[in-house]
C-alpha cells in the first residue's frame, strides 16, 4: 500500500456537521481523557487560577503574548553577517496560523540598524523628471486617498543558505524570511499624479532614512501598477524594524525594493545601478554572468507542521499537514502534497479567502501508519507557474546564487516521528 | 448648493492610473512644501538618524510599536464599574487603518480577572448528552482538523452608555468594544462528533477557566455551523486578557458568549439561564418585559476619521472619510455616508475582499469647503437589514436598554475642524 493510502476519507471530519452519530476522528487514539482521570486542579476540579480575581483593565494598555508562548521569538544566525546592524532575523513560522503575521514577529532585515525616526520630522522629498518637486510630512500623506491590502513580503535570500546544499536546523531558519501583514497607505500612482511625472521617465529610485541610506530602482510601471507607499502594517502605524514611519510596499517583489523609511523618490529614464542591485540582489549564473533585477518571488511553499521544530510526537493516527504558498504572479491556485518524495502528488485544502500575492494557508489531512516519509509541497499559481525541484533549478541557474531559491523542500520523518530537513533529487 | 456636491470626481485621483498629466489633488492646497525649505535635517539634507547605526537584528526578539505612537493604547473609563477586574477597556479606532485590529489593542471585558493559565495544565472538558465523555489537552485539541477566518467581535454593551443620550468623548469610547483578527482553531463540530452528541440535545453550556467562572448557554445549531475553539490570533497564540489559551469564537454573535478560558462544554436539552444570560446581557424592553438570548450583533458603523480624536485640522480641502461597517448577519453590502444628517446619502467605497462577519473598511472622498457637517455612515448587509436610526430604535425598544445599541451615529464638523460627538433625530 502506497503512503497515499493513508489520507482518510474526508467525511468523517471535515464535514462533520452530524454531530449525533458523527464518526470521531481520534477516538481511541489517545486523544481526551477519560472523565475526572486529571491531578486535583484539572476538570471536573476547580484549578487554581479560578480561585482568585486576575490583573484588571489598566494592567497592559498595550497587550503581550502569555509568558508561557515566551520562546515563540524571531531568531538570528550570529555566523551569517559580520555585524548585526547589517543582518536578518527569522519569523518563526512553525508557531504561526494562518497567514496574518503578528508585527512582533516579522522577519527583519537591516543594512544599517533600525533608525529611530520622529515622525514630525518626517519627510518624503519626490523629484528628477516632474513638473512639481515636492516634500511631504506624515500628515500629507496620511490625507491622501487611502488603500490597505493583504500581502507577504519576502527577502529573496530566502532559503538561499541552501543553494549548494546546506540543510537549516528547522523551518525558521530555511524559510522565515517572509511574512504577510495588512498593509495601508497611499498608492505611490496618487502621488506621481500629484508632482505630475515628465515623458521620458521609465525608473524611480528608492531612498531609506537607514544609516546605510538604502536605494533601489523600481522600474515606472510597476510604481503605477501597485505600488503602495504604507504607513499602517496590521492595522497600527508600521513598526520601527519594518520601515516606521513609512516604507514601500511593492506587492509581490523581492523584499529589498520594498525600501524601509522611505525619504526620497526620484523619477528618472533609467536604473540607477546602486549597491543594492550591482554587487547584490543579482544572480551569480554557471557562465560568470549575473542576473539582475529578477524582482519577482515565484511560487514558494514549505510545510509549516511537521517540521524539524514541530515532530510527529503522538505516534501512528491522524495528524494534519499544514504550510503556506505564495507567488509574486498573484493568486496561488492549487497547493500539492507528496509523501513519497515528489513520486505521487495529492491536492492539498486552501484557506479561504485566497488572496493575490499574499500567504495562502494550506492543509492535507493525515492517517500516518508510522512508515518513513519524505514529505514535500508544491504550489502553482494562477499564471500557470510551478515551482520547481531544486533539480530543475539548479540545472537553470547553478549553484553560486543566493538569491531566488523557490524550489520544493523536503522533510524526511523518521518512524519515532522526528523530522530533518534533507535535500533530495 | 447642498453639501453633497463637495464630493470631488473619482477621476482626479482614484484612478489616477496615468501619472503623467493626472489630474494634481492636493496641489496648492498647502500639501507638499517647496523643496530645500526645511531645517536642516529635512530632504535634501541628511538627517542625524542616518549619520549612525541603529540597533540590530538581536534588539526586539519581539518587536514593540515606536516609542512615537506611546500614546496608542486600550483605555478604560474608570467610573463605569466598581471593580477593574469586572470591566471594559476600549480599542482606539481613530488610530488604525484596514481591518485587522492588532493584538496588543483589542479591548479587553473581564468578569474576574486574566487569569493567569499555564497551557500545558489546561484542559477542556466535554460532557452531559453525549456519547463519550471526554477531557482534552491543548496538545489534543491542535491536533484536530483546524480552520482559520477573519470574524469581528463585538461587546454588545458596544455604544450603550448613549442609549438615553450621554455622549462619549469620542469614537474610542463610542465604539471601542469592537476588534477583528484572523483566528485559527478547530471546529467546535469536530469536538461534538468526536464526543457523540445525543439525540435530545438542544443547547450546550461553555464555561471559562476565569474567577468568574463566566458561563453561557448557545444553541447547539450556532455550534454546528459556524462556532470555532480558536487557540490562535492573528497567526500567534490567542493572548491572555483574549482568552489563552483557548476561546471561543462565535462569529457575529455579542462578544459575551465568546468564552474566554474555555474549560467545560456541557450538552443539554435547554439553556441555563445562569447569570449572564439573565441579570446581564439581556434588554430590558419599555413594557418591563426582557428580552434573552438576543445573540446576533446586527449591521452596525462609524466613522473613525474624522472623529472627535481626529478633527479636520488641515481648514479647507481634500479628506477622506474612513470608517468600519460590521455585522453578525454576514457580509456588508454597502456603507452610506451621509453629510447634513441624514437627509441625503452616497455610496461609499468598499476596501476588497469584504468578508461575512468581518469588519468593512469604507471610505468616502470629500472636498470640504469649511461649511459645518452632521457626518454620518449607515451600514446595509447582505441580509438586506439596514443599520436603523436612533430614533427608530428607541420606538422599539425604548431606553432601559444597555445592549445592542447599534444605532447610526453622527459627528457633528464645527467650521474650524473640531468634530463633535451629538445625537440628532
Amino acid at each position: 500500500m502506497p503512503p497515499t493510502a493513508g489520507r482518510p476519507s474526508r467525511r468523517g471530519f471535515l464535514k462533520g456537521s452530524a454531530a449525533a452519530g458523527g464518526a470521531a476522528l481520534l477516538a481511541g487514539a489517545g486523544v481526551g481523557e477519560a472523565m475526572a482521570s486529571g491531578p486535583d486542579n484539572l476538570p471536573p476540579n476547580v484549578p487554581e487560577w479560578m480561585q482568585s480575581l486576575g490583573p484588571g483593565v489598566t494592567a497592559s494598555p498595550y497587550g503581550m503574548p502569555s509568558p508561557h508562548e515566551r520562546h515563540i521569538v524571531r531568531r538570528n544566525v550570529p555566523w551569517l553577517t559580520a555585524t548585526e546592524e547589517s543582518s536578518i532575523n527569522f519569523t518563526p513560522l512553525h508557531e504561526l496560523d494562518g497567514i496574518i503575521t503578528p508585527n512582533g514577529l516579522c522577519f527583519e532585515r537591516h543594512h544599517g540598524g533600525v533608525p529611530e525616526i520622529d515622525p514630525a520630522q518626517h519627510r518624503l522629498m519626490i523629484h528628477g523628471l516632474v513638473d512639481r518637486p515636492l516634500i511631504f510630512t506624515m500628515d500629507d500623506l496620511m490625507r491622501f486617498p487611502s488603500v490597505s491590502r493583504i500581502h507577504f513580503l519576502e527577502c529573496p535570500a530566502n532559503g538561499g543558505m541552501e543553494w549548494r546544499g546546506a540543510q537549516m536546523a528547522g523551518v525558521q531558519f530555511s524559510h522565515g524570511m517572509v511574512h504577510c501583514c495588512e498593509w495601508t497607505g497611499v498608492r505611490l500612482s496618487t502621488l506621481l499624479a500629484e508632482v505630475g511625472v515628465q515623458k521620458p521617465a521609465k525608473w524611480l529610485l528608492a531612498e531609506g532614512a537607514d544609516a546605510a541610506a538604502m536605494t533601489r530602482s523600481i522600474p515606472l510601471d510597476k510604481a503605477m501598477d501597485d505600488v503602495i507607499l504604507a504607513y499602517s502594517q496590521n492595522g497600527e502605524r508600521v513598526r520601527p524594524e519594518n520601515g516606521y514611519p513609512l516604507r514601500l510596499m511593492v506587492p509581490g517583489w523581492e523584499g529589498n525594493v520594498n525600501v524601509k523609511w522611505l525619504r526620497r523618490i526620484k523619477i528618472g529614464d533609467q536604473p540607477w545601478h546602486h549597491r543594492e542591485e550591482t554587487s547584490r540582489y543579482t544572480d551569480l549564473m554557471p557562465d560568470g554572468k549575473a542576473r539582475q533585477f529578477t524582482f519577482v518571488q515565484e511560487a514558494n511553499s514549505v510545510i509549516t507542521s511537521p517540521c524539524p521544530e514541530k515532530p510527529m510526537k503522538f505516534g501512528k493516527g491522524f495528524y494534519e499537514i499544514r504550510g503556506i504558498a505564495w507567488s509574486g504572479y498573484g493568486r496561488i491556485s492549487k497547493v500539492d502534497v507528496s509523501l513519497d518524495g515528489g513520486m505521487n502528488w495529492q491536492t492539498a485544502e486552501l484557506q479561504k479567502p485566497v488572496l493575490s500575492k499574499s500567504l495562502t494557508r494550506f492543509r492535507f489531512p493525515l492517517q500516518w501508519d508510522g512508515r518513513p516519509l519524505l514529505l514535500q509541497s508544491r504550489a502553482t499559481d494562477e499564471s500557470g507557474y510551478v515551482q520547481p525541484t531544486i533539480e530543475a533549478l539548479r540545472k537553470v541557474r547553478g549553484i553560486n546564487s543566493i538569491y531566488h531559491k523557490n524550489s520544493i523542500h523536503t522533510w524526511r520523518v523518521h518512524p519515532g516521528g522526528e523530522v530533518e530537513n534533507v535535500q533530495i533529487g
